[in-house]
């Protein structure tokens, strides 16, 4: 059994984490902390785990992490950083799902985060949590940056093209929209139902905090300089998150539903649907799956691809939980293979 | 492997049958028919499906279902009493989660819905699918009928009551509320988005289909007689029915928050919240708990029990995969132990 | 032209009051006051009138009040009662949208929320603002303490029935339904739509605030003493209540649907359904109508009354200005005849 | 008075307008046909409207139109194009919300409609009804023909930039995201709660019938060829539309905020929000209103413009009551100026 211990978890990454980890066949929970919730129980929080787990919040400061196997993260940033190194010095590997660890480049990180970075020793050596590109360094790594959930969905989306060099990087554009859980767990009047419901909004046009992790991850696929334009949307729903990527083909003659279920026919959370079809966000709405489509309209030279995951899966918890599968040798579908809830 | 076969199965009952059949570990699903969508693969249908299956509808005038250990329709009522006589006569075991063999009274049922039963003389031996009242029944039973969604959550929450008999059975009252996939899949413009999305109101004031089976199943709890008045109503969500239950307490002395707690200490789905807590439907949104919680307010002679369950899970498919657990010798929890999805 | 001021304004209830007002033919709106939004445009926090006023938000005190005719309170409860007895010495006439005078016994009011009443003398004076009930005394009134969203709808179903005496007032029974925004416009986590979506549930089961205004409303429509069980609830939607009541018949012979239609024949926004058909709140968004049905199940003894309103405009803002055209002599629905936004 | 016929009317668009027709202080509602609704009242189809007409609907074979100072169409495409000559030739002007003569080329609205057009004649001289466009020309119009919603808002979006030649025509992208009652008042499995609802998806991807609309509207703004990828997605709500659009700047020097500004000064119903706001679509819900807001992310050559109407009034009715009062010499906001519903 993989002794897992959890920091923050009274989010909503938080109760998705402890949803697939309670189930998980090879995983004993030992220990989950919380400043604010320390003594509570975690189904008190969260009432859909009653009768499925006993446990309570700890106060991080007297709780021993360093019996763990594996720590998660599920903080908002510049929390890990704080521990991280001390765990890893510790044989303690690490799984963390916020922002701390993605950037390879500090300084652009403390440009996005406007903070200094306190480990930035570790930011290189972090593997970047996406399976679909770094599966073997992920199983060996010490310390796994999940992708934030836009990330997963655009860089998932692009990568084919990518990879085969078919579109102009320099022009990419991302219309992507998410579920109000992707804002987090917290009491914010921009997120009250009668703020956010029944209503369709962008947001964070002039910039924002994934752009540069994208940027990041599309520039590795390529060997041409990435330029993209990111616009995320709120959307009136809980969970999802919906990519719409545009780029002009640079190659009109290659034939991109079959580079497309090439690229992915051995991923086990990546499917792509048959031409014509268009993924919806409650096709993978608990599942750990990325649902893709890729159309050229009117066959011109522009192409339109189309992803979605549940944001709180594939593009947090359930992502992690594959990182772990992977980094402590179980199937990498262990857990996570519940389907997705319909309607 | 238990060789299951659905008849139906093309609307949300169905689809959730499925959701836990595809993952119950004892379950080889054989053949699903369908007349509308045969030939069709059901993960075409439901893409939340995809790589779970790839079996396809089939005509149910060229499907053998008798080479089946257990056949569930998931069908309109009136569809199942026109093959389940056959079945069983083959030998073949039967959960029925239509309503055609709820009421064991025929003529009650002929008057609700509207047209002749065609297989009355199954209607007495027909064993009424709700295992906190008749897990033995269930066990042996050759033909199980399961309960409707709002009848599930209004018997389990007036149970311990009238089993105790400390409240006055001619006087109840249930206001109920349900998600729109209550009305299931079928193209009416009163369950469009725009029509039943941010609005509530009350349904079938004057008499629905679900009064007689509750007024049946809370007579057999009671020596006295059963008034029941009960208001359904629709509230802007898909999955979830809340019921909130009225009654005339005969003995102000019981304590209720113990009664409800030594009725179901052992019954693995459902869960008595602790006192002063409320359900909320969220809080069993996939799962086939029933939570409930039970009040007297300002101490006076009137209490109040509020009761949620899926209406897919533990009102329609969930209670009956639990009754095939406990109809084959599996341990009754198999195949649904998932945790609710929240949020 | 009545120079109306309001204090508060920044929560639900202000932008509705707002919304009304600005478009009121004989209202000019001088000033409005917040201690936390001082110097702020009305148009920047809330984009909807933009274009309709170039407003800006006043500290409180630098605000003179004392200058208009008339003056709204939309702030919690325990603001009015510390500014409305200076005003109502200087002159001023009062519409308090909160709830500090809707309580003619100041020690109930105390229990219910917790701390002492700093102007209990005109909490006898104060006349409560409901229309059908109290026409004449509101339009010569100096204060009038507005009708809370629930208590509007269950007294108005309530009330032909208990002034023909022919229910059982002993033993009354209200669960009603409301959409988010009777919760305010405050960082809850619980008002998140990510909480309260896709969710239904019960709250205030013991005891909410409520009560004992509905209590004292239905005591004054009747001889007898009034016992009422009131459960609210929460529905995954902003606007809307809607109120299911049930109550013992004593007197079965009368034609109810008669009583109600006769009880508000004259009544502008009162809206008797024909029988056989409920209202749903969505007929009523945005518009200052309470439509109402009656229907006695299976001709039994239990009568069962639905009534909707929008809380934000016959539940409060609504029947304030109601209250306004009958204090100033305008016709009662100046500035209220807006249709409903339907879908 | 103005006597005003609608031919169609049982839709959300009739819905609509019947919602501001009715409270038109110069418009006399005449007549309302519908075949399958003839004889029964509005009100008992759409109760929002109780209290506020006693007219029924009535067959179109046995109402005379003739007698109408203007007939609104409410109808799907292809029923327009079968009256409107008639009418026309006895002088009676129209207003045309459906598709039938948006298009000039008939060809390309044969080729994208899929049947032959029967009125082809009148394509040329129909006024484009965008108002922002062709205020003169309406104003004069015998036959108006309503832009569709998504033409709406993006021909909008683009049209300063387009003017003044900043952007490259050729390489343009709009994204946008509609309320369900987009698909209109149909009994459709796709556009039922338990499938629209909690979800999000891109549709008509490799081609929607607004798209040559569009650039037929584009292509009258610039001298250069347009070139369109227009993706439209389905977002869970009932009302709103909002469009993210993309364009390549030609000319960064520009002051796009005072560009934008100066366009739409003098225009009632268009709204340019200060810099670095963004629009939502609940700030318009109900009103005639189009919010814009532009902005070039991180200073680059790309811009963003957000726009968002309510489809059904800017994008549909109230953009055809704007259209009547340009026609008939009223001033062009009356009857539109009721404020958005927030929330």
């Amino acid at each position: 059994m993989i002794k897992v211990g959890i920091v923050g978890g009274t989010g909503y990454t938080g109760v998705e984490l402890l949803r697939l980890l309670l189930r998980h066949p090879q995983v004993e929970l030992s220990v989950i902390t919380s400043r604010g919730e320390a003594g509570r129980r975690l189904d008190d929080l969260f009432p859909n785990l009653r009768g499925s787990t006993s446990l309570c919040f700890t106060d991080p400061d007297q709780s021993d992490l360093t019996a763990c196997d594996v720590v998660f993260f599920a903080t908002p940033h510049n929390v890990a950083m704080q521990s991280v190194p001390g765990l890893i010095e510790r044989g303690v590997r690490v799984v963390d799902l916020s922002a701390d660890y993605r950037l390879r480049d500090v300084a652009v990180w403390e440009q996005w985060y406007g903070e200094p970075h306190t480990s930035p020793e570790l930011c290189a050596s972090a593997i970047y949590g996406l399976p679909e590109r770094n599966r073997n360094a992920i199983a060996s790594a010490v310390l796994v940056a999940c992708p934030g959930c836009y990330p997963t969905s655009v860089q998932l989306g692009f990568m084919p093209l990518l990879q085969a060099g078919v579109i102009d990087a320099s022009q990419l554009i991302a219309s992507s929209a998410s579920g109000v859980s992707g804002a987090g767990r917290q009491a914010k009047v921009a997120n009250l139902l009668t703020e956010a419901g029944e209503s369709f909004k962008a947001y964070g046009v002039a910039g924002h905090r994934h752009l540069p992790e994208i940027v990041q991850g599309l520039s590795a696929m390529t060997d041409g300089a990435v330029g993209l334009t990111f616009v995320p949307h709120l959307v009136p729903m809980s969970r999802g998150i919906h990519s719409t990527l545009f780029a002009r083909l640079t190659d009109t003659s290659a034939d991109l539903q079959d580079l497309f279920e090439a690229c992915y026919r051995d991923e086990p959370f990546v499917d792509v649907l048959p031409a014509g079809q268009s993924p919806e966000t409650r096709n993978v709405r608990g599942a750990n799956t990325c649902q893709l489509a890729v159309c050229v309209p009117q066959g011109g030279d522009t192409v339109v691809i189309t992803a979605v995951i549940d944001n709180l899966v594939k593009g947090a918890a359930g992502q992690a939980v594959q990182a772990m599968n992977l980094m402590f040798g179980c199937d990498e579908t262990t857990g996570l293979s519940g389907i997705a809830l319909l309607p």
